[in-house]
Protein backbone atom coordinates (compact mmCIF):
# COMPACT_ATOMS: atom_id res chain seq x y z
CA UNK A 1 0.00 0.00 0.00
CA UNK A 2 1.52 3.23 -0.92
CA UNK A 3 1.07 6.88 0.39
CA UNK A 4 -1.68 7.70 -1.71
CA UNK A 5 -3.51 5.10 -1.00
CA UNK A 6 -3.07 5.20 2.76
CA UNK A 7 -4.35 8.36 2.69
CA UNK A 8 -7.40 7.53 0.55
CA UNK A 9 -8.21 5.30 3.26
CA UNK A 10 -7.55 7.26 5.87
CA UNK A 11 -10.63 9.51 5.50
CA UNK A 12 -12.83 10.77 7.98
CA UNK A 13 -15.07 13.87 8.22
CA UNK A 14 -13.94 16.40 10.21
CA UNK A 15 -16.38 19.14 11.66
CA UNK A 16 -14.48 20.60 13.86
CA UNK A 17 -11.83 23.28 12.47
CA UNK A 18 -8.77 25.80 14.35
CA UNK A 19 -9.04 29.32 13.66
CA UNK A 20 -6.46 29.83 10.45
CA UNK A 21 -7.42 30.59 7.08
CA UNK A 22 -6.75 29.06 3.77
CA UNK A 23 -4.92 31.44 1.53
CA UNK A 24 -6.21 31.71 -1.82
CA UNK A 25 -3.09 30.65 -3.79
CA UNK A 26 -4.00 27.28 -1.83
CA UNK A 27 -7.35 27.12 -2.68
CA UNK A 28 -6.90 28.00 -6.34
CA UNK A 29 -4.48 24.96 -6.36
CA UNK A 30 -6.87 22.63 -4.66
CA UNK A 31 -9.43 23.81 -7.16
CA UNK A 32 -6.82 22.65 -9.80
CA UNK A 33 -6.62 19.64 -8.58
CA UNK A 34 -10.59 18.98 -8.65
CA UNK A 35 -10.66 20.37 -12.33
CA UNK A 36 -8.06 17.41 -13.50
CA UNK A 37 -10.53 14.93 -13.11
CA UNK A 38 -12.10 13.35 -15.35
CA UNK A 39 -15.08 15.06 -16.75
CA UNK A 40 -17.67 13.06 -19.23
CA UNK A 41 -17.67 14.00 -23.10
CA UNK A 42 -15.09 16.71 -21.85
CA UNK A 43 -18.37 18.94 -21.05
CA UNK A 44 -16.59 20.34 -17.65
CA UNK A 45 -19.80 20.75 -15.88
CA UNK A 46 -19.01 21.38 -12.24
CA UNK A 47 -18.63 25.19 -11.07
CA UNK A 48 -17.40 26.07 -7.56
CA UNK A 49 -18.63 28.72 -5.86
CA UNK A 50 -16.01 29.90 -3.06
CA UNK A 51 -18.02 31.77 0.08
CA UNK A 52 -16.83 34.31 1.62
CA UNK A 53 -19.11 36.48 2.53
CA UNK A 54 -20.11 35.69 6.42
CA UNK A 55 -23.79 36.54 5.88
CA UNK A 56 -24.02 34.16 2.95
CA UNK A 57 -22.00 31.24 5.38
CA UNK A 58 -23.93 31.68 8.02
CA UNK A 59 -27.18 31.49 6.23
CA UNK A 60 -25.95 28.33 4.09
CA UNK A 61 -25.36 26.99 7.72
CA UNK A 62 -29.10 27.37 8.80
CA UNK A 63 -30.16 26.44 5.16
CA UNK A 64 -27.82 22.92 6.09
CA UNK A 65 -30.05 22.37 9.40
CA UNK A 66 -27.83 24.47 11.37
CA UNK A 67 -24.34 22.88 10.93
CA UNK A 68 -22.32 25.42 12.40
CA UNK A 69 -18.87 24.34 10.49
CA UNK A 70 -20.21 25.73 7.22
CA UNK A 71 -20.04 28.74 8.65
CA UNK A 72 -16.62 28.80 10.87
CA UNK A 73 -14.73 26.46 8.08
CA UNK A 74 -11.34 28.42 6.50
CA UNK A 75 -13.06 27.82 3.58
CA UNK A 76 -16.51 26.43 2.00
CA UNK A 77 -17.20 25.92 -1.36
CA UNK A 78 -20.74 24.58 -3.47
CA UNK A 79 -20.23 22.88 -6.35
CA UNK A 80 -22.66 23.55 -9.01
CA UNK A 81 -23.58 21.47 -11.51
CA UNK A 82 -23.57 23.70 -14.46
CA UNK A 83 -24.79 23.58 -17.77
CA UNK A 84 -25.51 26.53 -18.08
CA UNK A 85 -21.85 27.48 -20.03
CA UNK A 86 -22.76 24.72 -22.40
CA UNK A 87 -25.62 27.55 -23.94
CA UNK A 88 -23.26 29.46 -23.93
CA UNK A 89 -21.10 27.73 -26.34
CA UNK A 90 -24.58 26.78 -28.34
CA UNK A 91 -25.25 30.55 -28.65
CA UNK A 92 -21.47 31.71 -29.42
CA UNK A 93 -21.78 29.19 -32.59
CA UNK A 94 -25.76 30.23 -33.39
CA UNK A 95 -26.32 26.52 -32.43
CA UNK A 96 -29.72 25.58 -30.78
CA UNK A 97 -29.16 23.37 -27.13
CA UNK A 98 -30.91 20.62 -26.18
CA UNK A 99 -31.43 20.94 -22.71
CA UNK A 100 -33.18 18.80 -20.18
CA UNK A 101 -32.49 15.70 -20.15
CA UNK A 102 -31.72 13.09 -17.52
CA UNK A 103 -28.74 12.21 -18.97
CA UNK A 104 -27.31 15.72 -18.95
CA UNK A 105 -28.02 15.43 -15.32
CA UNK A 106 -26.25 12.32 -14.73
CA UNK A 107 -23.15 13.64 -16.61
CA UNK A 108 -23.42 16.95 -14.57
CA UNK A 109 -24.00 15.88 -11.44
CA UNK A 110 -21.03 12.70 -11.67
CA UNK A 111 -18.77 15.45 -12.96
CA UNK A 112 -18.81 17.51 -10.11
CA UNK A 113 -18.71 14.41 -7.91
CA UNK A 114 -15.64 13.44 -9.52
CA UNK A 115 -14.19 17.38 -9.28
CA UNK A 116 -14.82 17.59 -5.85
CA UNK A 117 -13.42 13.90 -4.31
CA UNK A 118 -9.83 15.58 -6.33
CA UNK A 119 -10.43 19.02 -4.18
CA UNK A 120 -10.92 16.51 -1.33
CA UNK A 121 -8.20 14.16 -1.53
CA UNK A 122 -5.58 17.15 -2.41
CA UNK A 123 -6.84 18.70 0.62
CA UNK A 124 -6.35 15.89 3.15
CA UNK A 125 -3.01 15.28 1.41
CA UNK A 126 -2.14 18.90 2.92
CA UNK A 127 -2.77 18.54 5.93
CA UNK A 128 -6.22 19.92 6.09
CA UNK A 129 -9.81 18.61 6.86
CA UNK A 130 -12.74 18.39 4.79
CA UNK A 131 -17.02 17.42 5.17
CA UNK A 132 -19.35 17.32 2.46
CA UNK A 133 -22.25 19.00 3.11
CA UNK A 134 -25.43 17.51 1.43
CA UNK A 135 -27.68 19.67 3.97
CA UNK A 136 -27.44 22.17 1.17
CA UNK A 137 -30.61 20.27 -0.20
CA UNK A 138 -32.67 20.65 2.71
CA UNK A 139 -33.18 24.30 1.36
CA UNK A 140 -31.90 24.15 -2.28
CA UNK A 141 -33.91 26.75 -3.53
CA UNK A 142 -32.97 29.14 -0.62
CA UNK A 143 -29.26 28.69 -1.61
CA UNK A 144 -29.79 28.57 -5.10
CA UNK A 145 -31.14 32.47 -4.49
CA UNK A 146 -28.44 33.27 -2.17
CA UNK A 147 -25.80 32.12 -4.64
CA UNK A 148 -27.89 33.43 -7.60
CA UNK A 149 -27.44 30.38 -9.68
CA UNK A 150 -29.28 30.82 -12.95
CA UNK A 151 -31.49 27.73 -14.85
CA UNK A 152 -29.45 25.46 -15.54
CA UNK A 153 -27.14 25.30 -12.39
CA UNK A 154 -27.91 22.93 -9.38
CA UNK A 155 -26.02 23.35 -6.02
CA UNK A 156 -25.11 19.28 -5.89
CA UNK A 157 -23.64 19.16 -2.06
CA UNK A 158 -20.88 21.82 -0.36
CA UNK A 159 -17.38 21.12 1.24
CA UNK A 160 -15.92 22.62 4.33
CA UNK A 161 -12.04 22.66 4.66
CA UNK A 162 -9.73 23.47 7.50
CA UNK A 163 -7.35 22.53 9.89
CA UNK A 164 -8.98 19.86 12.14
CA UNK A 165 -9.43 20.63 15.60
CA UNK A 166 -10.64 17.04 16.50
CA UNK A 167 -9.54 13.63 15.18
CA UNK A 168 -12.16 10.95 15.11
CA UNK A 169 -11.87 7.18 14.09
CA UNK A 170 -12.20 6.24 10.52
CA UNK A 171 -15.83 4.46 10.13
CA UNK A 172 -16.32 1.55 9.52
CA UNK A 173 -17.36 0.40 6.02
CA UNK A 174 -19.27 -2.69 4.48
CA UNK A 175 -17.41 -5.74 4.15
CA UNK A 176 -15.71 -5.75 0.64
CA UNK A 177 -17.94 -8.61 -0.42
CA UNK A 178 -20.70 -6.59 -0.17
CA UNK A 179 -19.77 -4.03 -2.35
CA UNK A 180 -17.77 -6.14 -4.52
CA UNK A 181 -19.21 -8.44 -7.16
CA UNK A 182 -18.01 -10.65 -9.79
CA UNK A 183 -19.88 -10.58 -13.08
CA UNK A 184 -23.36 -10.42 -12.16
CA UNK A 185 -24.96 -9.13 -8.85
CA UNK A 186 -25.92 -11.33 -6.37
CA UNK A 187 -26.83 -10.86 -3.37
CA UNK A 188 -28.11 -13.35 -1.94
CA UNK A 189 -25.61 -13.72 0.94
CA UNK A 190 -25.63 -9.91 1.82
CA UNK A 191 -28.17 -9.90 4.78
CA UNK A 192 -25.93 -12.04 6.71
CA UNK A 193 -23.07 -10.26 5.87
CA UNK A 194 -25.20 -6.91 6.82
CA UNK A 195 -25.74 -8.90 9.99
CA UNK A 196 -21.88 -8.98 11.12
CA UNK A 197 -21.10 -5.72 10.60
CA UNK A 198 -24.00 -4.31 12.05
CA UNK A 199 -21.82 -5.59 14.93
CA UNK A 200 -18.92 -3.37 14.03
CA UNK A 201 -21.02 -0.47 13.37
CA UNK A 202 -22.43 -0.97 17.20
CA UNK A 203 -19.33 -0.97 18.78
CA UNK A 204 -17.67 2.29 16.56
CA UNK A 205 -21.05 4.02 17.78
CA UNK A 206 -20.46 2.92 21.55
CA UNK A 207 -16.96 3.74 21.97
CA UNK A 208 -17.21 7.00 19.68
CA UNK A 209 -19.71 8.00 22.17
CA UNK A 210 -19.09 6.48 25.77
CA UNK A 211 -21.62 4.00 25.18
CA UNK A 212 -24.56 6.90 24.72
CA UNK A 213 -24.99 5.62 20.73
CA UNK A 214 -25.80 1.83 20.35
CA UNK A 215 -27.25 1.75 16.87
CA UNK A 216 -26.44 -0.90 14.14
CA UNK A 217 -26.34 0.13 10.94
CA UNK A 218 -29.01 -1.48 9.04
CA UNK A 219 -30.76 0.06 12.02
CA UNK A 220 -30.08 3.39 11.10
CA UNK A 221 -30.62 3.22 7.55
CA UNK A 222 -34.21 1.96 7.67
CA UNK A 223 -34.88 4.43 10.48
CA UNK A 224 -33.84 6.92 7.71
CA UNK A 225 -35.58 5.56 4.71
CA UNK A 226 -39.34 5.23 5.77
CA UNK A 227 -39.35 8.52 5.98
CA UNK A 228 -39.56 10.87 2.73
CA UNK A 229 -36.56 11.80 1.04
CA UNK A 230 -36.83 15.94 0.30
CA UNK A 231 -39.55 15.61 -1.68
CA UNK A 232 -38.86 19.12 -2.69
CA UNK A 233 -35.89 17.93 -4.68
CA UNK A 234 -37.70 17.14 -8.33
CA UNK A 235 -39.81 20.29 -9.03
CA UNK A 236 -36.51 22.43 -7.61
CA UNK A 237 -34.38 20.79 -10.67
CA UNK A 238 -37.17 20.80 -13.05
CA UNK A 239 -37.95 24.70 -12.05
CA UNK A 240 -33.78 24.56 -12.67
CA UNK A 241 -34.48 23.24 -16.02
CA UNK A 242 -32.90 19.91 -15.34
CA UNK A 243 -34.95 16.38 -15.43
CA UNK A 244 -37.95 17.19 -17.67
CA UNK A 245 -37.31 14.44 -20.55
CA UNK B 1 2.79 20.77 -4.58
CA UNK B 2 3.18 17.47 -2.91
CA UNK B 3 2.86 14.44 -4.53
CA UNK B 4 -0.80 13.67 -4.56
CA UNK B 5 -1.59 16.45 -6.25
CA UNK B 6 0.82 16.46 -8.85
CA UNK B 7 -0.45 12.97 -9.31
CA UNK B 8 -3.89 14.63 -9.51
CA UNK B 9 -3.02 17.15 -11.84
CA UNK B 10 -1.52 14.69 -14.04
CA UNK B 11 -4.61 12.55 -14.63
CA UNK B 12 -5.26 11.33 -18.51
CA UNK B 13 -7.60 8.98 -19.85
CA UNK B 14 -5.83 5.61 -21.36
CA UNK B 15 -7.27 3.77 -23.80
CA UNK B 16 -4.58 1.27 -24.78
CA UNK B 17 -3.30 -1.08 -22.20
CA UNK B 18 -0.71 -3.93 -21.97
CA UNK B 19 -1.63 -7.47 -21.60
CA UNK B 20 -0.35 -7.21 -18.00
CA UNK B 21 -2.85 -8.23 -15.10
CA UNK B 22 -3.79 -7.31 -12.76
CA UNK B 23 -3.90 -9.40 -9.33
CA UNK B 24 -7.12 -9.87 -7.23
CA UNK B 25 -5.85 -8.61 -3.81
CA UNK B 26 -4.92 -4.97 -5.76
CA UNK B 27 -7.92 -5.11 -7.27
CA UNK B 28 -9.75 -5.42 -3.86
CA UNK B 29 -7.07 -2.77 -2.49
CA UNK B 30 -8.03 -0.14 -5.26
CA UNK B 31 -11.67 -0.68 -3.73
CA UNK B 32 -11.44 -0.35 -0.51
CA UNK B 33 -9.29 2.65 -0.96
CA UNK B 34 -12.88 3.57 -3.33
CA UNK B 35 -15.09 2.84 -0.14
CA UNK B 36 -13.44 4.76 2.04
CA UNK B 37 -14.59 7.86 0.14
CA UNK B 38 -17.34 10.17 1.77
CA UNK B 39 -21.29 8.69 1.75
CA UNK B 40 -24.30 10.56 1.49
CA UNK B 41 -25.75 9.98 4.86
CA UNK B 42 -23.68 7.02 5.44
CA UNK B 43 -25.70 5.28 2.91
CA UNK B 44 -22.71 3.66 1.22
CA UNK B 45 -25.48 3.42 -1.99
CA UNK B 46 -21.87 1.94 -4.72
CA UNK B 47 -21.69 -1.45 -5.90
CA UNK B 48 -19.12 -2.93 -8.35
CA UNK B 49 -19.48 -5.35 -10.38
CA UNK B 50 -16.03 -6.55 -11.55
CA UNK B 51 -16.36 -8.12 -15.08
CA UNK B 52 -14.15 -11.03 -15.76
CA UNK B 53 -16.26 -13.14 -17.57
CA UNK B 54 -14.95 -12.62 -21.28
CA UNK B 55 -18.07 -12.66 -23.09
CA UNK B 56 -19.66 -10.03 -21.09
CA UNK B 57 -16.80 -7.87 -21.53
CA UNK B 58 -17.26 -8.14 -25.49
CA UNK B 59 -20.72 -7.44 -25.14
CA UNK B 60 -20.25 -4.57 -23.17
CA UNK B 61 -17.60 -3.12 -25.44
CA UNK B 62 -20.21 -3.45 -27.40
CA UNK B 63 -22.78 -1.62 -25.88
CA UNK B 64 -20.37 1.26 -25.04
CA UNK B 65 -20.38 2.15 -29.03
CA UNK B 66 -17.49 -0.70 -29.81
CA UNK B 67 -14.70 0.58 -26.96
CA UNK B 68 -12.17 -2.49 -27.67
CA UNK B 69 -10.67 -1.88 -24.35
CA UNK B 70 -13.67 -2.60 -22.32
CA UNK B 71 -12.88 -6.04 -23.99
CA UNK B 72 -9.25 -5.49 -23.09
CA UNK B 73 -7.98 -3.79 -20.22
CA UNK B 74 -6.69 -5.62 -17.72
CA UNK B 75 -9.89 -5.18 -14.95
CA UNK B 76 -13.14 -3.66 -15.62
CA UNK B 77 -15.47 -2.21 -13.32
CA UNK B 78 -19.39 -1.20 -13.74
CA UNK B 79 -20.21 0.98 -10.20
CA UNK B 80 -24.27 1.12 -10.06
CA UNK B 81 -26.00 2.99 -7.94
CA UNK B 82 -27.72 0.73 -4.81
CA UNK B 83 -30.50 1.53 -3.31
CA UNK B 84 -31.95 -2.15 -3.01
CA UNK B 85 -29.57 -2.99 -0.16
CA UNK B 86 -31.17 0.06 1.90
CA UNK B 87 -34.55 -2.07 1.51
CA UNK B 88 -33.23 -5.24 2.70
CA UNK B 89 -31.69 -3.30 5.93
CA UNK B 90 -35.63 -2.31 5.56
CA UNK B 91 -36.84 -5.50 5.80
CA UNK B 92 -34.64 -6.66 8.28
CA UNK B 93 -36.04 -4.28 10.64
CA UNK B 94 -39.95 -4.53 9.28
CA UNK B 95 -39.67 -1.28 7.45
CA UNK B 96 -41.86 -0.04 4.81
CA UNK B 97 -38.78 1.72 2.31
CA UNK B 98 -39.91 4.74 0.69
CA UNK B 99 -38.37 4.73 -2.77
CA UNK B 100 -37.98 6.42 -5.84
CA UNK B 101 -37.55 9.95 -4.69
CA UNK B 102 -35.05 12.27 -6.72
CA UNK B 103 -32.91 12.96 -3.70
CA UNK B 104 -32.03 9.14 -3.28
CA UNK B 105 -30.81 9.36 -7.19
CA UNK B 106 -28.85 11.79 -6.25
CA UNK B 107 -27.09 10.83 -3.41
CA UNK B 108 -26.83 6.96 -4.85
CA UNK B 109 -25.16 8.53 -7.86
CA UNK B 110 -22.71 11.10 -6.06
CA UNK B 111 -21.80 8.34 -3.52
CA UNK B 112 -20.77 5.98 -7.08
CA UNK B 113 -18.79 9.47 -8.67
CA UNK B 114 -17.12 9.69 -5.05
CA UNK B 115 -16.35 6.36 -4.73
CA UNK B 116 -14.83 5.72 -8.71
CA UNK B 117 -12.59 8.69 -8.40
CA UNK B 118 -10.89 7.06 -5.18
CA UNK B 119 -10.37 4.25 -7.40
CA UNK B 120 -9.21 6.25 -10.26
CA UNK B 121 -6.61 7.88 -7.75
CA UNK B 122 -5.83 4.98 -6.05
CA UNK B 123 -5.32 2.65 -9.61
CA UNK B 124 -3.00 5.96 -11.14
CA UNK B 125 -0.82 6.01 -7.71
CA UNK B 126 0.50 2.60 -8.87
CA UNK B 127 1.00 3.35 -11.65
CA UNK B 128 -1.92 2.06 -13.57
CA UNK B 129 -3.58 4.19 -16.41
CA UNK B 130 -8.00 4.47 -16.49
CA UNK B 131 -10.48 5.87 -18.49
CA UNK B 132 -14.27 6.04 -17.54
CA UNK B 133 -16.77 4.41 -19.61
CA UNK B 134 -20.19 6.13 -19.64
CA UNK B 135 -20.88 4.80 -22.69
CA UNK B 136 -22.12 2.18 -21.45
CA UNK B 137 -25.71 4.21 -21.04
CA UNK B 138 -25.83 4.15 -24.37
CA UNK B 139 -27.33 0.34 -24.03
CA UNK B 140 -28.21 0.74 -20.37
CA UNK B 141 -31.11 -1.75 -20.61
CA UNK B 142 -28.86 -4.49 -22.11
CA UNK B 143 -25.65 -3.50 -19.53
CA UNK B 144 -28.53 -4.07 -16.95
CA UNK B 145 -29.70 -7.57 -17.93
CA UNK B 146 -26.36 -8.73 -18.39
CA UNK B 147 -25.18 -7.86 -15.38
CA UNK B 148 -28.26 -9.24 -13.68
CA UNK B 149 -28.80 -5.48 -12.20
CA UNK B 150 -32.30 -5.82 -9.56
CA UNK B 151 -34.49 -2.91 -9.20
CA UNK B 152 -33.36 0.29 -7.00
CA UNK B 153 -29.77 -0.67 -8.62
CA UNK B 154 -28.18 1.21 -12.09
CA UNK B 155 -25.09 0.93 -13.84
CA UNK B 156 -23.72 4.52 -13.43
CA UNK B 157 -20.23 4.07 -15.79
CA UNK B 158 -17.41 2.14 -16.17
CA UNK B 159 -14.04 1.80 -15.26
CA UNK B 160 -11.18 0.11 -17.29
CA UNK B 161 -8.42 -0.26 -15.40
CA UNK B 162 -4.36 -1.61 -16.59
CA UNK B 163 -0.77 -0.70 -17.78
CA UNK B 164 -0.71 1.99 -20.05
CA UNK B 165 0.30 1.55 -23.33
CA UNK B 166 0.52 4.76 -24.61
CA UNK B 167 1.49 8.30 -23.13
CA UNK B 168 -1.36 11.03 -24.22
CA UNK B 169 -0.65 14.34 -23.05
CA UNK B 170 -2.81 16.17 -20.16
CA UNK B 171 -6.03 17.81 -22.01
CA UNK B 172 -6.09 21.46 -21.05
CA UNK B 173 -8.64 22.52 -18.72
CA UNK B 174 -10.81 25.77 -18.77
CA UNK B 175 -9.54 28.97 -16.90
CA UNK B 176 -9.92 28.89 -13.41
CA UNK B 177 -11.73 32.22 -13.25
CA UNK B 178 -14.84 30.32 -15.83
CA UNK B 179 -14.92 27.36 -12.74
CA UNK B 180 -14.12 28.85 -9.69
CA UNK B 181 -16.56 31.90 -8.57
CA UNK B 182 -16.72 33.71 -5.29
CA UNK B 183 -20.21 34.35 -3.22
CA UNK B 184 -22.19 34.44 -6.56
CA UNK B 185 -22.78 32.86 -9.83
CA UNK B 186 -21.40 35.79 -12.29
CA UNK B 187 -20.78 34.39 -16.01
CA UNK B 188 -20.27 37.98 -17.50
CA UNK B 189 -16.63 37.34 -18.45
CA UNK B 190 -16.85 33.93 -19.35
CA UNK B 191 -17.64 34.49 -23.41
CA UNK B 192 -14.75 36.29 -23.61
CA UNK B 193 -12.46 33.81 -21.23
CA UNK B 194 -13.95 30.61 -23.12
CA UNK B 195 -12.70 32.00 -26.31
CA UNK B 196 -9.12 32.54 -25.06
CA UNK B 197 -9.62 28.72 -23.75
CA UNK B 198 -11.05 28.15 -27.26
CA UNK B 199 -7.83 28.52 -29.44
CA UNK B 200 -5.96 26.17 -26.38
CA UNK B 201 -8.29 23.22 -27.42
CA UNK B 202 -7.22 24.32 -30.84
CA UNK B 203 -3.85 23.56 -30.09
CA UNK B 204 -4.32 20.61 -28.39
CA UNK B 205 -6.03 19.10 -30.95
CA UNK B 206 -3.82 20.00 -33.59
CA UNK B 207 -0.87 18.76 -32.47
CA UNK B 208 -2.52 15.76 -30.77
CA UNK B 209 -3.80 14.76 -34.23
CA UNK B 210 -0.66 15.95 -36.58
CA UNK B 211 -3.15 18.39 -37.34
CA UNK B 212 -6.08 16.52 -38.41
CA UNK B 213 -8.49 17.37 -35.52
CA UNK B 214 -9.01 21.47 -35.57
CA UNK B 215 -11.46 22.07 -32.97
CA UNK B 216 -12.28 25.05 -30.59
CA UNK B 217 -13.69 23.68 -26.81
CA UNK B 218 -16.94 25.63 -27.62
CA UNK B 219 -16.99 24.19 -31.41
CA UNK B 220 -17.27 20.62 -29.83
CA UNK B 221 -19.84 21.22 -26.78
CA UNK B 222 -22.30 22.92 -29.48
CA UNK B 223 -21.85 20.34 -32.14
CA UNK B 224 -23.04 17.99 -28.90
CA UNK B 225 -25.72 19.53 -27.82
CA UNK B 226 -27.51 20.12 -30.57
CA UNK B 227 -28.54 16.52 -30.49
CA UNK B 228 -30.78 14.62 -27.91
CA UNK B 229 -28.95 12.80 -25.28
CA UNK B 230 -29.63 9.46 -24.52
CA UNK B 231 -33.54 10.18 -24.05
CA UNK B 232 -34.03 6.53 -23.01
CA UNK B 233 -32.39 7.48 -19.24
CA UNK B 234 -35.73 8.66 -17.92
CA UNK B 235 -37.74 5.74 -18.72
CA UNK B 236 -34.81 3.18 -17.90
CA UNK B 237 -34.39 4.78 -14.15
CA UNK B 238 -38.18 4.98 -14.08
CA UNK B 239 -38.09 1.61 -14.41
CA UNK B 240 -35.82 0.74 -11.88
CA UNK B 241 -37.60 2.37 -9.50
CA UNK B 242 -35.81 5.72 -9.66
CA UNK B 243 -37.10 9.32 -10.52
CA UNK B 244 -40.42 8.62 -9.48
CA UNK B 245 -40.86 11.84 -7.65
Amino acid sequence: MNETIELLKSHRSIRKFKGERLDQATLDELVRAGQAAATSSFLQACTVIQVEDPARREELAQCAGGQAYVADAAAFLVFCADMKRHRLCCDMHGAQMQSGFTEQFITATADCALFAQNVAVAAESMGLGIVFIGGLRNRIDRVAELLELPELVYPVFGLCLGYPDQNPEVKPRLPLEVILKKDRYDDSQDCERIRDYDEQVRQYYRSRTGGNKDMSWSEQISGMLIKEARPHMLAFLQQQGFLKR
